[in-house]
């Protein structure tokens, strides 16, 4: 059973398709998307990931997603739906980098995924359902997509060069999300940071690295590295994000 | 792969249990029901539709209902625990609309459903569990009826006149929802209404329709036809529910 | 069909594995977890029990599983995450009462459990996978674990003696959960209070025990069972915690 731990290790099966929208818990858009991939790839396994991924912000979603879907194997699909566009001219892609293959909108949120992979090719979705809603692609375009591609069944394709985002940086210095215990992720991958930076960000200032949680005081502010490679900041015991003030966006400061 | 945009296609597979509830997306309630609903009904697929469906709200509930049951196939069973008088007098319903069956308590909740469809059946459920908890019949009573619908297992009904509501409105001009992105459904059918409608609610003032978000400049509110084809209030980039002061059961004006 | 209402009966298939964390409904961690338990142990369901056990309180989580973990059949195994001291010195346990299992921290949080069991058995695992991130033991060590134990495959464990909690009381006279609904629900079980008795917390003073939400007046606070046995304070069609102004840790003071 042993297993490297920050990344998940292949299995036969079907392909396992990972959700990662600005959806929300609430509603009904997760359940009907599911309704289609329940349908249409019924081996494969659907994992939820981030169903509360910044609304909206492909930017901000761009550096979570590469954190987080690195941990996953090759083979893996993420349907990936922050698409405030819908509906307007963006095209629908497919991207495959380094065996793991992503279905979503040309708007940003693969900017990070390409930035990094050792290899990649984009293609645009020519297929179009017979009739689409004009503000749910998730479930009428990108849905129906990732099932072809986990069923292997063939979906009409163009080669498409997706907009690139030049200026985004290899390392976002904000806050991308904060989760339900307050801690407030980074943008910055924690190696790209020397052991002894100090971050600045709300009322957090010049902030230490540490371990984990139980090497610091109760109420003490630190950063470490969490457990998909982000710099993390939180406080034991306490809300960060409360506590100093954070929100997705807030800009961080490293003193190197 | 192609297939109508704005209903999903049946499968030959057991049918799917969609739940429909208001228990929210925290607490024990949806889990300990799928409890159920796993061990009685292992070949079904579970769809969560809405876990937070207006709490205790039938009437609003009703209007969600019919709007977002018609995009499932036909053999779809719903499983629906809108049901604040749990526990009191009113009857646990089976009714069969259009070839998809509903679960649930008789409070209006079918109503919309009922007035819709082109042939019904109710009955209510005769069987009750050993033991019966006095405030979990989702648990108890609905969860192992709609798996014995799902399995074809015989469970004891009788003919029930469901409590009807002649005087709710086939199209209900008020907030029944707001999703997360402070969207604002009505219980409006977008059908109903002249392209050229304007709608007045909250801080909204004769807000115009647009076919889409990207239509209309970021901040401007409008309403469009939602995916699901109901009438919503939304401003693009922004948060209608916030910005306008929306809420559910806010009503709404209509100027054709 | 018939089964008590108050339990889940067996079924022959591979064991369920229920999910009790602190993780909230939101961001990534319940979907890791779950992508290690479709990986390692396909053929048990998974039930999502709780993810909004109050954050980093093992006491009253400790009182929470004991009764929601009743309910369930002998076999079940538990993945209980619910680990303030992650990366800390304290063992992972694997513990067995009553014919239920449960994976999870030494610190507390089986102590109701124990306490109430006919019989107990407590391990430590030994085994660490390859690599173990310091602030994720729920993805990396308890999660391949609960699979283990869903498997059968060995997994090294010695025997441990539980840190015990001799000071907790067997019922506790506090509020340990606040649902969606509003309802508080305490650690004291239903059948430990004579019916007779009276339940101050918050702003409720004295409140009676009635059977169900529709025995009192709209706007009326009350006590009852709930369908898990806890005794839980309720106002009828109202949020009993805004209303009455109770929160998780509010004690709860009883005239019997």
């Amino acid at each position: 059973m042993a297993r490297a731990p920050h990344t998940l290790a292949m299995s036969s099966a079907a392909p396992i398709i990972v959700l990662f929208t600005d959806f929300g818990l609430e509603g009904p858009y997760t359940g009907q998307m599911k309704a289609v991939l329940r349908r249409e790839a019924p081996a494969s396994d659907i994992i939820d990931l981030f169903a509360d991924a910044p609304a909206g912000d492909a930017k901000a979603g761009a550096y979570l997603l590469a954190a987080y879907a690195a941990w996953f194997p090759a083979g893996a699909i993420f349907l990936c739906v922050v698409d405030p566009g819908v509906g307007g001219a963006r095209a629908p892609l497919i991207v495959e980098a380094d065996g793991r293959r992503y279905v979503g909108p040309d708007n940003g949120l693969f900017e990070i995924v390409l930035r990094r992979a050792a290899s990649a090719r984009v293609k645009a979705i020519v297929w179009r359902p017979e009739q689409l809603s004009a503000s749910f692609h998730g479930r009428d375009l990108f849905a129906p997509a990732a099932a072809a591609l986990a069923q292997g069944t063939p979906l009409a394709t163009r080669h498409h060069a997706a907009l690139r985002h030049a200026d985004w940086p290899d390392d976002l210095a904000e806050i991308v999300y904060i989760d339900h215990y307050g801690n407030a992720l980074t943008g910055l991958r924690a190696k790209a940071l020397p052991a002894t930076a100090r971050l600045s960000a709300g009322k957090a200032r010049r902030i230490a690295r540490a371990e984990t949680f139980s090497a610091v005081p109760p109420g003490t502010a630190f950063w470490y590295e969490n457990s998909n490679g982000l710099a993390e900041i939180a406080v034991n015991r306490g809300r960060a994000s409360d506590a100093l003030a954070l929100a997705v966006g807030a800009p961080v400061a490293i003193e190197r």
